[in-house]
């Protein structure tokens, strides 16, 4: 990553004439931390508020003809998209935790994270019930991982997925058992998506046009 | 805490014909996992869309008069009540995160938490801008640190923090400094402040008719 690409970046607050499929994806941030780092940061777009709400419409787009009582959201940048979604579609919105946040008597799911490493996702009791349609957000899901937790917390307490939403979901093993198995949502045109699972990010630098 | 308070709490999805103000608050879910935990848990107020709706509009209700250009939230249950306050206000939304958590260049601003402990919070570097006008939105303000250390990020880069939002400002050092020092809002009713500064639930239990 070197310096001029990130001269490139799209102003935070720019909306082009020509709003095309996915266009807010310019205004995301690459990484300039190194590899222990995520590779691309979604949450600049978020500043945008074109971006923002044309993200969270594409997001809810195949979902027009289901019924939805609830958005559930994944800890941490989950909440943000999440709740926008939730506001947009005038909805609740449920937290789904990472462990040990929770004042309250909890649901957990182990699973591992993009790490490798062993944790624990947490939903409150007093809210999901049979009979409960949920649609799950999240920022990006690259393993899955966090996403098959939250989805099994859900159905454990028996309320039912109506569907996935993320800016991007990768083709990795998890994120094909997902597309595979529930109704789903993302932003990135289908022409990207090969640069997303490889992340590779010259197209991205097209878009800042 | 015992259990037949728990029974008593208001249906997470009720929506009573009288919606005086702060009637949400209701639906907080008290602590039942000790003192190490927060008192109150308002996340279970989001999954009830009106109230959701109704706490962003109150949230909002002093700054109509105001330009804003842009909300802050903060890290971690910030992001849900913030971005719903953008969503609902049509604007965007900038994340200040726990450090380490940011892939691109930032600024931090140390601070001591609750419980005592120094932390840092941090925020990009490209999106908070002389001029730009925003609100700033936590789910709660206790001690006033991270809230305090979020004002002099925004100020250092230049941007102009129009208020403070919360669903409840505690009368703290830190919350009375905020108080005094800029506009702000919250949810709590004025004859149920000092049940939240004594963290005294038996008030919001009257709620619950």
């Amino acid at each position: 990553m070197n310096h001029s690409r990130a001269v490139l970046q799209m102003d935070v607050f720019a909306v082009p004439g020509d709003r095309h499929k996915g266009w807010y994806l310019s205004l995301m941030a690459p990484n300039t931390k190194g590899p222990e780092f995520a590779w691309l940061d979604p949450s600049r777009l978020y500043c945008n508020s074109q971006a923002l709400a044309d993200c969270a419409k594409d997001l809810l787009s195949p979902f027009q003809s289901d019924n939805i009582d609830l958005v559930v959201g994944i800890d941490a940048m989950g909440f943000i998209l999440g709740a926008s979604v939730a506001t947009t579609l005038g909805k609740g919105f449920l937290a789904v935790r990472k462990a040990g946040h929770l004042c309250v008597a909890t649901q957990g799911q182990n699973y591992t994270d993009y790490t490798g490493k062993e944790k624990t996702m947490e939903v409150r009791l007093d809210v999901l019930r049979p009979g409960l349609r949920v649609l799950l957000v999240d920022q990006w899901i690259e393993t899955g991982g966090t996403m098959k937790a939250t989805i099994q917390l859900v159905e454990k307490l028996g309320a039912t997925v109506v569907g996935v939403a993320a800016v991007a979901i990768e083709n990795t093993e998890g994120g094909r058992w997902i597309k595979e198995n529930y109704k789903f949502s993302h932003c990135i045109p289908e022409e990207l998506q090969s640069q997303i699972d490889g992340k590779y990010l010259e197209s991205f630098k097209s878009f800042n046009n």
